[in-house]
């Protein structure tokens, strides 16, 4: 047994410190498949803070890195093992501590799964929004890493406003707790936002108090079909100008619509260049859209279908969040962007899109939450053509370039991971970048927490 | 001329840096009277963000300490002047840049009045939610240096939720961007929100990029007496509990209705104990208000009073923000608390705080930012008698104490300033402590921004 393998233990049970290599490499990385990965020492489960922070001494001890994970759904391999890291799954520490209805809030550990926590404050009649397409999958803990968006963000938001406060293991294993348990407060600087997004480079998540809505009505949606992408992206801003507040407004190109119709057979109309999707849960969501179903024919839209009932919008949801699997399924492998721009550009994001495709001959499907001006381009492409893969990483950057000359981000809500490390560079800036190196050296002194992502 | 006036002069317009000890006596402190404030070597007051890079990098040459300040309305000290420093005032940088319907964004300077924005925005048919009761003075520079909130906040949260992204100048008069013009963007850590309430300490904001939403319909409210704290306190809860959204949830106590009774004859009830404004700016707050005035009434309101008209529901908002200026027309002096606790907490937090004014024998006026747990105890006492003042101070303590026992936080909105250092190490705790002061660190490591606020 390895010196790092016996300390563990001495803190942890035996079924929570798992070296089997083949077991170990299960966990090496996240959904970004084409990042790259090292291989673990260890996979260590812990079920308490005090374990967490038996691990985190050890490794500071032993100098040895260590990488946080939640469900591994990842999309920028930000939770993929460094060589010879522990890696920290939070998979265990998976309860509900409490929900209070008058406070709306709850407290939870980190590896509780995004849907399993959604379900339990709707018995309360309560609503945790972010909803991420992985929902049934990813974790609190990694929605904090990533600060997680989802669906409903146009109208609620993303993870960050919904946490009010931290229960942070620090690199030296010291607990620290950031933020409140109040709807308010301002006490000394916002360290809790700090961590949201961090990516496991600056502490372990071992407890948050989250904040929570009544729920909302369900939604009722419309879909409606414009002849170019540009014609969808004025039918956004039309929407947005004229005050509709919608609970979600999600777009899907021609390459996604086909792609989910192969999946799925669900029979979307595939002649159209743009299909948007916007939904509404106020009090009469049906003059909403009625109203929005006027703008986006003053767009272009070539037809508006508004749901009939809360099953065929839900329908239309599901067909959304089918769109990363249907474009998975498609042959080859992909490379998923994440670029955010303006919503008033998002109509320039799609056509230099469709540009960028073209110049570099390949399949780019896009699907955006149109209502954040979220572009996901998805570039396809064979791995073992040597030619299509270098092409394809050139389009990838295309793309990312295009957004910050529009005034945006290279990344709305996956994250920086190992995907994007040279790109964050450039839209930081070198003072920018200075001083957030300068935060990772504070927290993380000795550089344990998750080499290599971010910087 | 001292060197120091001298060097400010070779970046500055004349009429932009004032050394007259009169003048610059006037900008010494903010409007918490019994705080301690320095006197100030200069005040310069410029108009680009060039200008504050000069006043930046010359209190860097010649080791000044420099106080940004907007429009001293703050009530901890936090924008009183050190003895010699340069006072930074921002009110000359009050341009509105850009108001961006679609994006739903506006771009300011950081010495716009938030009145000022509110009207701008509401011209575009958009709303800029945090609305301090100060809002006709307080400067959105202070705003973010506060992380201020408001009445609105229940429903819309606080100036963080709002701020998307900053220039800001560091304390050695480099120029860092931070943050993003769009909807999302987890690019790095979120350094915006570390400047955020960060009391002028971290760095001069000179430049934000602020969210708007859609202008709300007009709010109606109502008036609910109760004959005790504890039933109002209660109240507050069976409303959230109930998946009620009210726009504005406030509380008045006794002492408080009569100071603004005396101060402006509105004739507001003062047989009752607490009064509670609740308000809805929902398609129907007709129906959201009969239905809060039965959960009032089985709460144990003696009488509940729905205001019929716009007209009447806007005076009572008028009362409540003249709540400050009737405490301060009370004999002697006041000192206001801003404890906030978890609205389960409340009512426990409204008694502590009567047992708090029988204990010292003191009179303390209590208002509260009810829906979101924030309460205001302002304690009255005569600053010439020795022995009252030191009651007053004690009293202070107590409810500071009294909303850490319940989970609470030692300042919901006012900041921690010169007021409060010795209670926001109590409340960080030491690992917290060390971290924050790490920060200060990184930013500022000559510590010339703002000395001696916060720790
Ligand atoms: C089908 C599919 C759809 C998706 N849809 C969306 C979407 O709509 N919106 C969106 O934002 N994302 C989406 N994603 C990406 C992904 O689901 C999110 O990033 C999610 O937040 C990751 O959660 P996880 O539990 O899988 O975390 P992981 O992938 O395991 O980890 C993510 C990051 O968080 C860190 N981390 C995890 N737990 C902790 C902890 N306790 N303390 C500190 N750091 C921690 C890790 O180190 C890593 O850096 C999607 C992914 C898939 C596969
Ligand atoms: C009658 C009255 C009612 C009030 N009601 C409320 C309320 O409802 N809610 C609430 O939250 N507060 C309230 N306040 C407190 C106060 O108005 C707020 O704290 C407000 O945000 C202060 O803004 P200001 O422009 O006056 O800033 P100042 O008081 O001048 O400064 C506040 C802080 O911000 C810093 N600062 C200012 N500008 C900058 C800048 N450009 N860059 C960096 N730092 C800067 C200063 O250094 C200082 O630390 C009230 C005050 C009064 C007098």
């Amino acid at each position: 047994m390895s010196e790092l393998t016996a300390r563990l233990r001495e803190g942890l049970p035996a079924d929570a410190v798992l070296t089997d290599p083949d077991v170990t490499a299960s966990y090496a990385r996240d959904m970004a498949d084409f990042c790259p990965a090292g291989t673990p020492a260890a996979v260590v489960l812990p079920r308490s803070v005090e374990e967490v922070q038996h691990v985190m001494r050890t490794a500071t001890a032993l100098r040895v890195p260590v990488v946080p994970q939640g469900a591994r759904t990842g999309l920028s391999g930000a939770a993929n093992a460094a060589d010879g890291c522990v890696v920290l799954s939070l998979l265990r520490m998976d309860r509900i501590l409490a929900i209070n209805p008058a406070d709306r809030t709850a407290v939870v550990e980190p590896g509780v799964v995004n849907a399993v926590l959604t379900r339990a404050v709707n018995e309360h009649g309560l609503h945790y929004p972010p909803d991420p397409s992985s929902w049934e999958q990813c974790t609190i803990g990694g929605n904090i890493g990533t600060a997680a968006g989802g669906l409903c963000c146009v109208k609620y938001g993303v993870t960050a406003e919904y946490v009010l406060g931290l229960d942070v293991v620090l690199a030296d294993g010291r607990l620290m707790s950031t933020g409140r348990s109040t709807a308010k407060g301002v006490a000394g600087y916002d360290m809790t936002r700090l961590f949201v997004g961090s990516e496991g480079s600056l502490g372990v998540v071992v407890r948050a108090v989250l904040a929570l809505r009544p729920r909302p009505p369900r939604q009722l949606a419309l879909a409606a079909e414009f002849p170019s992408a540009a014609a969808a992206g004025d039918a956004v801003c039309r929407v947005m100008e004229s005050g509709h507040v919608p609970s979600l407004m999600e777009l899907m190109d021609r390459t996604t619509l086909r792609a989910v119709n192969d999946l799925t057979k669900m029979g979307l109309p595939e002649s159209t260049e743009a299909l948007l999707l916007v939904a509404f849960d106020t009090h009469d969501p049906g003059a909403d859209l009625a109203a929005v179903g006027e703008l986006c024919e003053a767009a272009g839209a070539s037809q508006v279908v508004p749901a009939e009932t809360e099953a065929e919008s839900e329908l239309l949801l599901q067909a959304r969040r089918s769109v990363h699997y249907a474009l998975e399924a498609l042959p080859g492998t992909t490379m998923i962007d994440d670029v955010c721009v303006p919503r008033s550009r998002l109509a320039d994001m799609l056509e230099g899109t469709a540009a960028v495709s073209e110049k570099y001959g390949l399949t780019i499907g896009v699907c955006a939450h149109a209502g954040d001006g979220n572009t996901h381009p998805t570039v396809c492409f064979d791995p073992d053509d040597e030619d299509e893969t270098r092409r394809a990483h050139e389009a990838f950057d295309a793309i990312m370039a295009l957004g910050l000359e529009l005034g945006g981000t290279i990344t709305g809500e996956h994250g920086v991971g190992v995907l994007k490390k040279e790109w964050l560079a450039r839209e930081l800036g070198p003072v920018g970048l200075e001083m957030q190196r300068g935060i990772k050296q504070l927290l993380d002194p000795l550089g344990l927490l998750n080499p290599g992502k971010l910087f």
